[in-house]
Order: C-alpha cells, then sequence, then structure tokens
C-alpha cells in the first residue's frame, strides 16, 4: 500500500505518474471503506482524488494555499496531510471534522460549511501576500454550484478587476447538492457538451491562416473581425469578459492532463480559472448512478450499495413538511414552494413533481429567493421559503428589508433548526430565533410535533398580515398522528402540555419532550412542574405569562436556540416592559460559543438540554411554599 | 407650464415628442428648485428624467411594473405620479419618502434603499404574472453599481435561465456612489468607449455578405465561425451568455432614440437588458462635475452651487474615524481599509490617498468584503471593514460564519448606528446590536464621544483575540478634544459618567449626553441619577453589574437599538444567569417597528429616547428610601 507511507504532502512529490494514479485508487478504497461506517460526503470526495492528487504534488501547502469551497470534498485533503488515521471518528463527537477546519491541521488555512466563500478568502490572502512581498500560490477550489452564490460572484468581479495572481479550480460536477440550475450552469454545459466545437478549433485557425491581408479602409475591421475570432478559439468568454484567463474544459479524472493543465495555469499572470470536469462518485459505480443520494449519507453496505437507514421510526419532520405542503398546494394555487438549491434536503421533491411550474429551485442564491419571495408576495401569491436555519443567516438583510419591512406576505419553512449533528458547528441552527424575533412585523412559530407542524403550515397560510416563519429540527417526529387535516392555531397563544404549580417550563420544539420526561420524573418526588409548549416565539402568549406573573410561577425557559438574544430573553424583556420585578426567570438554551459536530444528543448534553439539567435546575428553585409564605 | 397638468402618467400619453422634451427640462428645474431647500439625492434624478419620462409614456403603470433599485432616483417617477406638490416636505418628518415606498402610491410597487433588490424583486412578479396567465411588462431600472451586488448577480443567473420576460434597464452613469470597480465595471466600460467597434459593425457586416459559400468538410466549421461573429456583431456578449438579449448602448437624454429603443426591447421574447448611458447631474452643471458631492446632499445655492453646511460644529464622527485611521495607519502596516462602495461616507477618502494599496473599495459587495477582512485577517493583516450598520445586514452570515466562528481579527467600524434621520426605516442603524452581541467570540462597542471613538479603535487595534467591532452614529461629535494619541480601554468595562444611587442609567453612545442633561435636571430635585457609559454592550462589565445588584440600584438601559435583542437584554440576561432577581431593569430603546424619515431628533422624540423621558422613567422608579426599608 502507497498510502501507509503518505504522512504529508511532501511524501507525494518523490511518488511517479504511475504511482499517484495507483495511490489514487487506494484513496478511493480507503474513502469507500471508512465512509461505508462512519457515514460522510462520499460522492464528492471521490470526484477529486485526482485534483486534490494533483494540487498536492505540484504545489506547497501551506505555504501555497489551498482554499476548498464548503470543505466538504476535502476528505482527500485531510487524508494526504497526516489525518487518515482519523477516519474513524469522521463527523463524531471530539472526532475529525466533516469540513476543512483550521484548528485541525497548519493545511487547512480556510474553512466553511457554506459555500461560496472561498474566492474572497483568497482575494483576502493574495491581497495580503503582496503587500508582505511573498510570492505563495493562492489556489481556491470551487464547485460550479458554489461558484453562482452571489457572494462567490462578487468576489469574481473584484478579482477580475483587481488582477492579482489567484488560480480559481472550477470543479465542474454538473452538480451542487441537487441538479444545478442557472444560466452560468448552461454557459458551463455549453462548452463542456459542444465537442464539435473544440474539434473546429484547429481547423478555425487553419482556415484564418488562409485568410488573405487586406489593405485599406476595411483593414481595421478585418484587424477587429480577426481579434473577435478569439470568442471562436478562446472557450470560457464569460470569464475572460470577468478578467480571468480561462483554462479548460479538462479531464478531472486524466492525472497526466492535469497536471499539465495546472502547470500551464500556474505560469498565467493575474487571476485564472482553470475548468475541471469531475464525476461524482467516480469509482464507486451506486455513487456515480446516483450521487444526489450518495452526495452526504450515513452507513452503506459496499458491496450491494445498500443505504442503511433506520426503520420503523416516525417520519422526519422534513417529510412530513414536503407532504403537507401538496395537501395545501392541492386546495391553494397561490402557493409557491422557493428553494435555494435544496428541493431533497427540504423534502420537496414530491411536490416538485406535481407543481413543477410552482416549485422554484434558484441555485444557490439565499438573498435572491428570499427577495423573490417578497416579489411573488406583492403579487398576491403566497410563496414559502424552504431554506435550512444556518442558511437563512444568508438573507438577513432580505428578511429585514426587503420582507419585514414592508410587510409582506411570505412564509419561511425553517429547516434544521436547533442542533443538526455531524454537520456541526457550520450547520446549528442556532440563531434564527435571535435574529428573527427582533425584527418587527415577524411571527415566528415552532411546533411541538409533526402535527402542529401542519397546524402551523395552516396558520401560516390563513396568515395574511405580514411574514410568518415555523421551524423545525432534523429529527424524527414523535409519531403524533398526521391523519387529521391541518387546522390554524389563533396567533400568539401557547399550550399548557402539563399543569403544574411549582414552576413552569416554557419549552419550544423537541424540548417539550424534554420537559415532559422531567415533569414525570419530577412528579415523584411531589413536584408539579408545569410544561407549556411557548410554539410561538413571536408574539409571545401575554396573558399566559401574566397569568404566570400573577400566580409568581418560576419560569423556566428551554430552547435548541442561542441564549443571548433568544425567547428567554423574549420573556424577560415582556416582564421588563410591563414592569414585572421579581419573577425568577431561568433560561437554558445554547451558550455563547460554537457547538461542534457529533450526534444532537451529545450536543444537547454539552449544553445541559436535557432532563437531568432541566430537573436538576427545578430543584434549584426556592421551594413554592417558602416562596408564598 | 407642462408640468402643472401632469397628475398621472396617462396625461404624458398626449404629449409629443418634443413637449415631452419641454417638460423634461420643466422637471430638472423642479428637481434643481425643490432640492435646493430640502436637499436630497439630486445627481441621481437628473440622470433619469428622459428614461423616467420614456417609461411612463410608453407603459401602462401601474398594471406593468415599474421597479426602481434603490429608489433614490425615483423622484421624477414621484412627480409624474402624482406627488409634485409634496416635494417641499420630501425626507422630511411625516413628508415625501426619498425612496420608493409602497403605502405612498399604487405606483410604487417596490420599496427599497438598499441596492441590488430589483431583479430578485421582477423575477418575482414576472413568475406570479405567468402563473396568472396576465400579461403585464415587468421592468427594473438597477444602475451599473446596483448590478454587481452579489443579490443581482443571483437574479440575473436566475433570470436568463428561466426565460421569462422581464425588461432590465442597466442604468449606466459609470459610477455608483463612489467611482465603480470590479470587472464588470470594466467591461461596461469597454462597450462604451469604443466607437471603432460600433462604427464598423456594418462593414463587418458587408465583409461577411463577400464571403463565398464554403463546402465539403469545412462547412460545419464555416457555419461555426460566421456563428462566432455575432461575438463581433453582438454588444454585450456578457449578458447575452447569461440569456439576456443585450440592446445598446443607447443615450440616455436622447428622448426619441430612447422610446425607439424601449418600443424594440418590448418585443423582445425572454428576458432583454438595456444598457442606456446617462449623466448623473445633467442639466445642472454644479452638479454634473462633481456628481460624488452632488449624489445626495442638503440644501444648496442654486446660482452658485454653492453647497450650505452648517458651520462652527464638531466633526462628524466618520471624519474623526477617518483622521484617525491614516494616524494608525502609519504606525501599523497592518492595517488595510475595506469598504463596500462607500470610500467617501465611510471617511476613507483621504486614508486611500496616503496608503492607495492599504484602501480596498470591493464595490457593492458587502458579502465578500466581509469574507476578504477575513482572508486578510488569515494572514496576519488587521483589516477594518468600514461599513454602515445598516449595510451589515448584508454580511450577517458571512460575520456569522467566516469572522466569528473562526474567532478572525478583523474590525468592524460600524457608522451610522443609531438613527440616520431622513434616510428613514430603510437605513436605520437599530439591529446591529441585537445581531451582533448574540454571536458568540464577538466584542462589541459604543463611545461616548470622539475622543473615545479614538480610544476604541486603539482598543481593536491592540486586540488579538477574534472579531471586535465599533458602532458610531451619523452626527456631530461633542466636541471633546481629540488631541491626545488614543489609548486601548480594557476590554468590558464600563465608566462612571456621573455618580448616584437614586437609580443607573446604562446609556450607549449619544444616550449619554441624554442621561448626563436628565441627570442634572433631576438633580435639582434631590434625585441622583447614576449614569454609566456602557461603552462594552459584549462583553458587559460583569464587576459593575454586580455591585449595582449588591447596592439594589434600579436599572434604567438606554440605547439607540432595537429595545428586542438589545443592550437591555444582555444586562437581564446576565442577572437571569447568576440567579439575581428583583432587580428593576427598564429598557428604553427602539420599540418593535420600523421608524420612518426625519430628522433625529424627531425620531429619537417619537420612540422616547429623551431627556424629558428618562426623567419621566426615573420617577417612576419606587424612591429608593422605600425600597431600602
Amino acid at each position: 500500500m502507497l498510502l501507509e507511507h503518505i504522512n504529508q504532502p511532501e511524501d507525494l512529490k518523490r511518488l511517479s505518474l504511475t504511482e499517484l494514479e495507483t495511490l489514487a485508487g487506494e484513496i478511493r478504497q480507503f474513502l469507500i471503506e471508512k465512509l461505508s461506517v462512519t457515514g460522510g460526503h462520499l460522492a464528492p470526495n471521490l470526484g477529486v482524488v485526482e485534483l486534490t492528487l494533483a494540487l498536492h504534488t505540484l504545489f506547497h501547502s501551506p505555504y501555497d494555499k489551498l482554499i476548498f469551497d464548503v470543505g466538504h470534498q476535502a476528505y482527500v485533503h485531510k487524508i494526504l496531510t497526516g489525518r487518515k488515521d482519523k477516519f474513524d471518528t469522521l463527523r463524531k463527537y471530539k472526532g475529525l471534522c466533516g469540513f476543512v477546519k483550521r484548528s485541525e491541521s497548519e493545511h487547512d488555512v480556510w474553512e466553511a460549511g457554506h459555500s461560496s466563500t472561498s474566492l474572497s478568502a483568497a482575494m483576502g490572502m493574495a491581497l495580503a501576500r503582496d503587500l508582505k512581498g511573498e510570492h505563495n500560490k493562492v489556489i481556491a477550489i470551487i464547485g460550479d454550484g458554489s461558484i453562482t452564490g452571489g457572494m462567490a460572484l462578487e468576489a469574481m468581479n473584484h478579482i477580475g478587476h483587481e488582477k492579482k495572481n489567484i488560480m480559481v479550480i472550477l470543479n465542474d460536477n454538473e452538480m451542487s447538492i441537487a441538479p444545478n440550475v442557472g444560466a452560468i450552469h448552461n454557459y458551463l454545459s455549453k462548452i463542456r457538451s459542444d465537442r464539435h466545437y473544440l474539434k473546429a478549433k484547429e481547423e478555425v485557425e487553419h482556415l484564418l491562416k488562409k485568410i488573405p491581408a487586406i489593405g485599406g479602409t476595411l483593414a481595421k475591421t478585418a484587424e477587429k473581425l480577426k481579434d473577435s475570432l478569439k470568442y471562436f478559439v478562446l472557450n470560457g468568454v464569460w470569464f475572460e469578459e470577468l478578467g480571468f484567463t480561462y483554462i479548460g474544459p479538462v479531464d478531472g479524472h486524466n492525472l497526466p492532463v492535469l497536471m499539465d493543465t495546472l502547470k500551464q495555469a500556474e505560469k498565467v499572470n493575474g487571476p485564472v480559472l482553470v475548468h475541471v470536469v469531475t464525476t461524482k462518485g467516480k469509482g464507486y459505480t451506486p455513487a456515480e448512478k446516483d450521487s444526489h443520494t450518495w452526495h452526504g449519507l450515513g452507513p452503506y453496505k459496499i458491496e450491494s450499495g445498500q443505504v442503511l437507514k433506520p426503520v420503523g421510526q416516525p417520519p422526519m419532520y422534513t417529510e412530513v413538511f414536503g407532504n403537507t405542503l401538496i395537501e395545501l398546494g392541492e386546495k391553494d394555487s397561490r402557493i409557491i414552494a422557493v428553494t435555494p438549491a435544496m428541493p431533497g434536503g427540504s423534502g420537496l421533491l414530491k411536490f416538485a413533481k406535481q407543481f413543477p411550474t410552482r416549485m422554484i429551485d434558484v441555485g444557490i442564491a439565499e438573498q435572491h429567493a428570499a427577495t423573490l419571495c417578497a416579489g411573488l408576495a406583492t403579487e398576491g401569491m403566497k410563496p414559502i421559503f424552504a431554506v435550512y436555519s444556518t442558511f437563512l443567516q444568508r438573507a438577513y438583510d432580505q428578511v429585514v428589508h426587503d420582507i419585514c419591512r414592508p410587510k409582506l406576505n411570505v412564509t419561511f419553512a425553517i429547516d434544521r433548526a436547533g442542533f443538526v449533528g455531524p454537520d456541526g458547528e457550520t450547520h446549528q441552527g442556532v440563531y434564527d430565533i435571535a435574529f428573527l424575533r427582533t425584527l418587527p412585523n415577524m411571527v415566528l412559530m415552532m411546533p411541538k410535533d409533526e402535527r402542529e407542524l401542519r397546524d402551523m403550515m395552516q396558520t401560516a397560510l390563513e396568515y395574511n398580515d405580514g411574514p410568518i416563519a415555523y421551524r423545525y429540527p432534523r429529527i424524527n417526529g414523535t409519531g403524533a398522528s398526521i391523519d387529521l387535516p391541518p387546522k390554524a392555531i389563533p396567533i400568539g397563544t401557547w399550550e399548557t402540555v402539563r399543569e403544574g404549580d411549582y414552576a413552569a417550563v416554557l419549552a419550544v420544539g423537541p424540548m417539550i419532550q424534554v420537559a415532559e420526561t422531567a415533569a414525570e420524573q419530577l412528579a415523584k418526588e411531589g413536584i408539579n412542574l408545569r410544561v407549556v409548549n411557548a410554539r410561538f416565539i413571536k408574539p409571545l402568549d401575554e396573558a399566559y405569562l401574566l397569568q404566570l406573573a400573577n400566580d409568581s410561577t418560576p419560569i423556566i425557559t428551554m430552547e435548541e436556540g442561542s441564549i443571548q438574544g433568544g425567547l428567554g430573553s423574549a420573556v424577560m424583556e415582556f416582564f421588563a416592559g410591563k414592569g414585572i420585578i421579581g419573577l425568577p426567570v431561568k433560561v437554558l438554551g445554547v451558550p455563547d460559543y460554537f457547538v461542534e459536530h457529533g450526534s444532537v444528543s451529545e450536543q444537547r448534553e454539552e449544553v445541559g438540554l436535557t432532563m437531568q439539567n432541566l430537573i436538576a435546575e427545578v430543584k434549584k428553585l426556592m421551594p413554592r411554599k417558602r416562596q408564598r409564605a
């Protein structure tokens, strides 16, 4: 095994081309085997084996900066930079991160999780290099999906203008997570597919030589004409016009060609874009055939390609959302679903099939998606922006400025709210409560189970007084019956899940089940904990809160969201506004740091969002009888 | 006067071309006169007189949707849609809004203030139109600065793909607010300036006809060759490759040509981009000569073009920031200033002149700017992102994901924090406290005067433990001496501005002066109000708070920021975390709605951020003696 002897990038430089190709095969085998146990982003990494080998062989990391966009395709990079022994812990608690991570290795010069950041980072590093008078290479590796994100386009506009030495590797696998959309994608397809175009280049050059020199008034025009033929002889004019030298397309699995091309690119002065065509899942048939499923997944059987899935569990919230949206969509033609490149992850594939014109996939473009919804709403439609909590962060300004401010009827279906498990800190959905509830005109809900999610979807549909959001977690439902037609919930009303007068826990979403089990335990000790489903995070159920204050019931809030600015703060702000003083409020939530990858239950355990901790907090409260005395 | 008889767009349709040209002159005169008294965005509006006239003459607003990007260039639109009598109240409290505003007129089908939203809105409206089976036109008018904002590029990628009937008017005045930067800008310049290129078109077409038909194996190639000549014959290939039909460039002040071009564009199937070249400030010499100054300004003398400025006031915070940055920059070469198209507004012009390679203007691209700073920080530089509070909203995710999470040493110089006066609700800087203080690793400060701003800049420079921000208002300083060299402030320390034991007001920024005057008044009645400069919004001065709690001092917080999630909430979260119960906290700030345009003092008055209201709130507190008893 060659791989055994590869512990750092320098080790690659001793290998022959043939050995590198052998190593590529070993790395593929390594990935297929390791990920069959841990799960992870298999297909993207199988696609970049040769590319990563070529980069680490030709360049000198970390002196040269390799910047992986998103970073879920950096497993090969991790293998080559001394971390291959840690792959058994991939994406596990305290284990190897599934993305690039600066604290893991000096070779991880940039880290991400969200897409489209690499070109801006590259520009920053290139500016710093030039100011410091250094000469390292700066190389960004970005997918064809990521490059259409707004901030990547902003960066290209800037890079092309400033003419810094930056190499952009466009890893074109013809899809991001979902089949790619957009005009830039069409443009790339044209370049890729037009084989005649490629073949004809030589013929044209031949033809050009035959055109006789033209004199007189037409000379300048003829010159221009010849000049214009660069559009024919060159591919990638779109990139050229942006100030890049375009090289490609090149087969990303042909190591010799790839290495030659990169050497050629290295010599270019100014920004250069190398268009590398790769196959997602390359070398493992099941992943090549269905790169959507194999983009990121759990454990699987290598031989059969069977993905192992837990059975007999209630449906995920995502699935309930998708199915319910079809029910609602059948009755109300104003419903339009909008997704930023996540039709599968958001449970919208069936909806798209049934209502192809009412399902808008804008690609990786959260800002555009949000304001597109605003535009739809101005014309009386009922747009539903289906988005992960963490990606909604990208559209914060559009939510404030284009939706909340003009009070437009946009619905936010916020998936993966709360802890997300193995994707870890870049993907935690723990800030949306803090950033949405502070915005005027916003209604923000979270359901206690999948039935209530359906009811909230109905609530949002019937609501016509501005933006409204429901957030739901990346877990299975509770098994609640979802047979009944959904029914709207009065805005701003909470629900008593369990009576009690010792203290009240105001819980949201999955925390309600945690609170219920705590209450059951406490009841055995004669402590009656009230459990409240605080399903409206905004507006609060003010009558309910006033009643609790009136009864002097101590309050504990419990949310899978940032303590800073969350539900607990909202409750305290309400009491402060009413001049209500002296009521204890204990806030349980996510403390002021970024919680890393692991399972959702490990993440909850780490921050104390558990039954045990809730019981402990209740017991810390002054006994009610003494309080009243 | 023709203008007297124009009360709605229909009135234009009766006018001849000559009359429309006369009307254009009258509108210019109207704008120059009215704005000489009220101030406003003169130059942008003088630039679009003919364009707006042409659009309203040819199309049928509001059935056809005219979507103005940003909206500060919609004065002519307002004049033509029944609002000319309200121009004396422009940008004044309860007066005509300086931007497009849906509540003002049915002709304002979209509203903004931030740039680059119009194409997304247009796409939403076009999708809704097609789903409803209607046939109205959807027309977005966007500047050459705005079109390079990431969300506009996202929208173009989507529009070009979907092939909807949308007309984009690219209003190219060769600059946004500052001279434009970026590769797209360079590209537009090339199109505009290459007069030979334009002239040669006919010659090439002539030449093409002379090329004999070619048979045999070269036939297909020759076909391709001819096809490739579209790149020569057509301008705007970059847009064409994105799926748009490009028409232009056309002189935006030649009404007959403009109207003919728009008629031609109307016939295009699918998305069409009309490249209109205009002159900012057209028709008023001072504004044409210096469109930067005349972009948006206060009152001026028409004859001399003298801009009237208040004299004898202390410098604006912005100016102190800019001058101090030069001082710091001279001593520390790691300092790099980054601005998203606001070098003037952010006080950076002098810095740019002195350190041209250390001043990075990225154009309208807040997301890229923030992550570019992150990239610079990874390489040991000290980037300073100079940005208005309201525009920082565009980079929320980049702040969370690319800066706070990896704990990079990026400094945020947040200008126009708090109320901004006449720009109104789209530009209020009242959410940054709520959205920044809830993020892990962030340090957030606000100075009480211009001297403390300098000290905070020094503090940020010396701080090396992650992101740090100072926010300052869009007002003049207090006149504090700024002669001493700046000195770092220990992180997380507050300052007692005035002793007192009746109650403590924790104030930030300009609210400290308000609190001081209130304390002076109260002292006359024997009430000793403690005034605390809560200059660190994060981290709080915990020792100070514990002392106040220990002394049972009632607390009032006072900030020009959202009550929801602001400093008051931070204080309550701290007490709740410590289990401190029973201490009254009253929160004064911006309530849960969007505060409209007016003067800063009118805006403060409206929400109760005044001396009078603070005095009233202090008096509402239970007398201290009785409390202690």
